[in-house]
């Protein structure tokens, strides 16, 4: 398999990481979607959507979203509850992590971190920051009282916020604010073969 | 099961939808998320991120996020593929929907057509309307060639593409630029037990 993506994203964070978690081996291809490299004509031919990370699988057809590939390859492993509710609060979380929680986290972070253009959009920042917070909120609420996000054991929900929530300090919010959150996030990046993003002064 | 829901939403929509498509009745709860009562202390209680749709199951569960409420209620039914290749694509197209469809469609139309508030929100209309063309392009793309997003039979993707594309006319997209979307609204349209979202003419 063939995975396209860009190293410093989450998105694609998510993919690798359950690749690695279920035991299969994959070629990464590097795509700077800051470069413009996702809008070639060469990657739309792969992925019409233009963006990463897009998996290429062994017949040829390509996988896309990283939460579809999280829930593909974590079928039938300790990562995906079986068809019922706990699976279906695993699906909740991972509409919350597209809807709410990465276009705030995610972009507040590529902004201000990795693009380092904080001063040409103040009101988008402003707007990430109060809906990020509410992401967080809702996080902190759950985790307040429990180690992961569905059920006792860690899920692809937890792979999938931890994505950008162990980076959130790199789009402003400071996690010393949702104490159960940090808690939470030293506890996904203790389980056995969780890596994290690379710090702007890894990424070269 | 009470569905707590605002009539004119298509993610409201949805959760009614699969609950009747697969005969579980349940009753519904409006809630006027524009006049703010997906933010009243009571309804936070049901669902912390202030959002509907909200599913308040038998047991007093809640299951939240749209596209969760279709899995739930489509798995072991014709409206999801078994685990595999298929309903991982309808994964992808279930989170395509929330990221690169709905921010785009859904709100265009409601700042349009239901809020009448298109003077006071140019740019954002601006951004909608091209994030929109390029997520219509997308499943042009797909149904140039195929009379369903999944397959060869209707899915779930089907019916979350649907909330909104079959209103698009209301968010500015003329829906004769992507002819074959539009042939493929009038189909799901056509599917026995499909309901369509009111105008504001029926809305009272």
């Amino acid at each position: 398999m063939r995975l396209y993506g860009m190293r410093i994203s989450g998105n694609c964070w998510k993919a690798a990481q359950i690749l690695r978690l279920t035991g299969h081996e994959f070629d990464w291809i590097e795509i700077d979607g800051n470069a413009g490299e996702t809008r070639t004509p060469e990657f739309l031919k792969i992925n019409p959507i233009g963006k990463v990370p897009a998996l290429v699988m062994d017949d040829g057809i390509v996988l896309a979203e990283s939460n579809a590939i999280l829930l593909h390859f974590a079928e039938f492993s300790p990562w995906l509850p079986p068809p019922g509710l706990a699976r279906s609060k695993v699906h909740e979380w991972l509409f919350f992590e597209q809807y709410c929680h990465e276009p705030s986290l995610a972009v507040a972070r590529n902004i201000i971190t990795w693009r380092r253009e904080a001063h040409l959009y103040p009101d988008r920042l402003a707007e990430c920051a109060r809906r990020g917070a509410e992401a967080l909120d809702a996080m902190e609420q759950r985790l307040k009282e429990n180690a992961w996000l569905v059920g006792e054991a860690p899920t692809i929900a937890d792979l999938a916020l931890f994505a950008y929530t162990h980076r959130a300090d790199e789009g402003g919010f400071d996690l010393a604010q949702w104490p159960s959150v940090r808690a939470w996030v030293a506890r996904v990046a203790a389980l056995p073969g969780i890596s994290t993003l690379p710090r702007p002064e890894d990424a070269g």
